[in-house]
């Protein structure tokens, strides 16, 4: 008896484990397997040959020659204009070279600086959020509020007329506390709030300030958004929660100018067969106005230009298109990537998959994706390939999208984001210390040629990369049976 | 014969692992053993009992109410004051409180800006190094030349004229980087160089400045000096390596006011036996003018004094005097310890032992010591007591000090200084992020109850820890017998 019912768990544990397995025709698999000398030839150049340490040299030479590359800036356009004229020019040889115009946002920092005056006089670092609003030239002087969390805030919100409202959120995860970084402003200023001072977005901070958009809602009063450091969140929980008061003056000064014209940076190696369909990566080329946007995103657009670059130089032309956009103002709210979905609506059809690098370029384990599971099925034959650099995850993402300009293709383009080691992407992000020091070459070299191998091999099999997103696109056939048979076994164990 | 060859190679390991270990009389160990009770009542006091948390928040208290405390600042002052109306207050009655008199200097930073002028326009972050001289107040602006060592600048020394000079020395310790810190204005002051700009010494940056003292020479030129984050020297070595001219903008303005009257804080628990003779116990209570000085030394005063409260607490009065001193002025040049140690000539004598914790108080894991061998012997058996929180570590010092300002007494009194898992110290070390942040209050609790029970075991013994300093003073007696056996044997074996 005990036997047999160990049996049926077993069973039944196996058909579970079973709905995740990969049942690709024998020939899919035979020809992605392969590819195995191709991609060996560009985990080779990258990592030990001609192409070692080049992306990181690359990126190196662009982050020092422009810094950070605001959108709305000269030096943004100065920095696309250099890589329209390096990206064809001999040596890189890449086609279709091209800017495509896109209207954005021109938010500028001004002045900015934060004083306690009580209990203690001292400087507050503060750092405005993106497309805050100005104080006054002479600033806010305010007894200040602090709230763990937005429940902390609603059951206090009498509390806050007048205030400067203080968000000193633990960080758990990105997601849950960017929300005090977008909502902030609004949630305070509904309760009469005048200024607002966001605990920076960071796991770890040594005294660093993190910008970051913020947003307003139409209907509620806009009040000046800056983040402090999570030393100072800390600090002044330490004085609230001591029955201290804390009296704070904030000069924040800002201005947001007429819309401006920056361009996505394009750039192809045109397919062999069917040129018109296309395999695009991609990263942006825009960075906020603190650091050099080594980490975000240069690594990311640098990867994917030089993984087109390696595929060149190496003879490998796939049948497929691969494609390179670097988007701009991403920072500002995914503007560059908007509008070229708008003005490439008439070929998405051909976009068999699109892949961004956003999240660091760190060293790199896979891929994340948003691709059904047929479609997880093959990236996972193809990451197999990837083993020599042990970059061989292809992970199903739990959030519905990945990158962050692609997620708007997330229901209809399969798409990929770089799996890597980025355990400490959110340091650094939207920080002064976002620097070429966060970026190691080797690593940059196994992103670059973990990009262009997965980009050359969907771009070359001879099907297209199946379009379906639903996570279970081959489970419930899968499931339904084993879920019967499991049912039927129940049944009969309860029998015997 | 093979057999015989290995036994006395086995031998001769032995003998020498032999060397360094340690033959108390049974009845000192039996003495030290009889204090297991003593010290896990203090244990469980400050880790589990009233006093837990206690360091933390009395340390939170205090720096969040004074913030920097900078030598020759009304603020240290006041800080001290607030101690000395403390210690001796109710529930601390903390005895012989009181201040002793130090002269002490009083360099303050002024206005500070750094620009890149070539090859591109930034601003720069700079932070003058303690003491440095000012610019004019105009600035100075001048091309810019990178030594990664002394032994470049040495090589190139006739390219430095009228030049500024920038440090880029990889971080390989403390020990070595710092000489760039200390002798670098003179160094290059002596090829004609018209400021210089030190790479911050530390492992670790995030756009990190650090700060701490300069030297200058009476013979050689004095120019301004400053620090760079390690990204920013990273950034110029960059530039240099492709020949790109560096022309750099510095205003670097200082005050070197008037010598004033500071203090050392004293506290004690009176010796019930001979209360001439004291234990001393120590920290600084100065600080940078970046950040609070949480960590430098915050944390090393605070485990002083309060583990003095913890001992008064519990009633344990030990034999000899526990005095805690917390000095002031370490950071310009130990100057508090060594008007202390004048003022005190008279009594060095019965200093039987002097601790400083002065490199963290992170986790603790036992003391660094320089106390000869049957001191060291004294201690890993006084340390086994500390096992329950796992700090029974006793390391003799390889560097021949330990501590800060007790180094002044390391050939004259037995030191020891707190052994802790401080591997990110130099991260924060003078820099703004040297907050409450980086302390943990468990941590700070285990440093509280080993450092107080230390101090009780020592100054409760029977008899005076031994004054003793030689590393072999134990060693070479045991030594020379085995090394004699050693020679025999190889002989025998030879002739065998």
């Amino acid at each position: 008896m005990i036997v047999i019912k160990v049996c049926f768990v077993l069973i039944f544990l196996i058909s579970f484990s079973k709905t995740d397995n990969c049942n690709l025709p024998n020939e899919l698999v035979t020809e992605i397997r392969g590819y195995k000398d191709t991609v060996n030839k560009i985990i080779d150049a990258v990592t030990n040959g001609k192409y070692k340490g080049q992306t990181y040299k690359e990126l190196a030479t662009f982050v020092d020659k422009f810094g950070a590359r605001q959108a709305g800036s000269d030096v943004l356009e100065d920095s696309i204009d250099y890589l329209l004229e390096l990206l064809p020019s001999k040596g890189y040889d890449l086609e279709s070279v091209h800017g495509e115009n896109v209207t954005i946002p021109h938010w500028v920092r001004g002045v900015e600086s934060g004083q306690m005056i009580k209990p203690r006089m001292a400087d507050i670092p503060v750092l405005a959020l993106g497309g805050s609003i100005s104080t006054k030239e002479t600033g806010i002087e305010a007894d200040a509020v602090v709230f763990r969390n937005f429940d902390e805030l609603e059951a206090q919100s009498a509390s806050v007329q007048g205030k400067i409202v203080i968000f000193n959120n633990d960080f758990k995860s990105y997601g849950i506390s960017v929300a005090y970084r977008s909502q902030g402003p609004i949630r305070a200023a509904k309760y009469g709030a005048v200024a607002v001072l966001v605990r920076s977005v960071t796991p770890f901070s040594m005294n660093t300030l993190h910008t970051g958009q913020t947003q307003y809602d139409k209907n509620v009063t806009k009040i000046p958004a800056a983040s402090i450091t999570v030393e100072h969140a800390h600090l002044f929980q330490r004085y609230q929660d001591r029955n201290e008061t804390i009296r704070l003056k904030l000069i924040l000064q800002s201005t947001l100018l007429n819309d401006s014209l920056s361009r996505n940076t394009v750039a192809e190696v045109k397919g062999s067969k069917t040129p018109e369909k296309v395999v695009l990566v991609s990263g942006h080329l825009d960075s906020w106005d603190v650091g050099v946007g080594a980490m975000d995103d240069g690594g990311g657009a640098f990867i994917s230009w030089y993984s087109l670059v390696v595929l060149k130089g190496l003879g490998l032309r796939p049948k497929r298109t691969v494609r390179s956009v670097l988007w701009t103002a991403e920072e500002n709210g995914l503007i560059g990537v908007q509008e070229y979905n708008n003005a490439h609506e008439h070929e998405l059809d051909n976009f068999v998959f699109v892949m961004e690098s956003d999240e660091g370029t760190f060293t790199p384990l896979g891929l994340n994706y948003v691709a059904g599971t047929t479609g997880g099925c093959i990236l996972e034959e193809i990451l197999k390939l990837l083993s020599p650099i042990n970059a061989a995850t292809a992970k199903r993402s739990e959030e519905g999208g990945v990158g962050s300009d692609i997620t708007i293709w997330k229901d209809v383009i399969p798409t990929g984001s770089l799996l890597n080691d980025n355990g400490k992407y959110f340091w650094f992000h939207h920080t002064n210390a976002d620097t070429m020091d966060v970026l190691d070459p080797n690593a940059l070299d196994k992103a670059t040629a973990l990009w262009a191998s997965v980009a050359y091999v969907i771009a070359d099999l001879n099907d297209d990369f199946p379009r379906s997103f639903a996570r279970a696109d081959g489970n419930i056939q899968t499931v339904i049976p084993f879920f019967l048979l499991y049912l039927s076994i129940m049944l009969v164990s309860v029998l015997l």
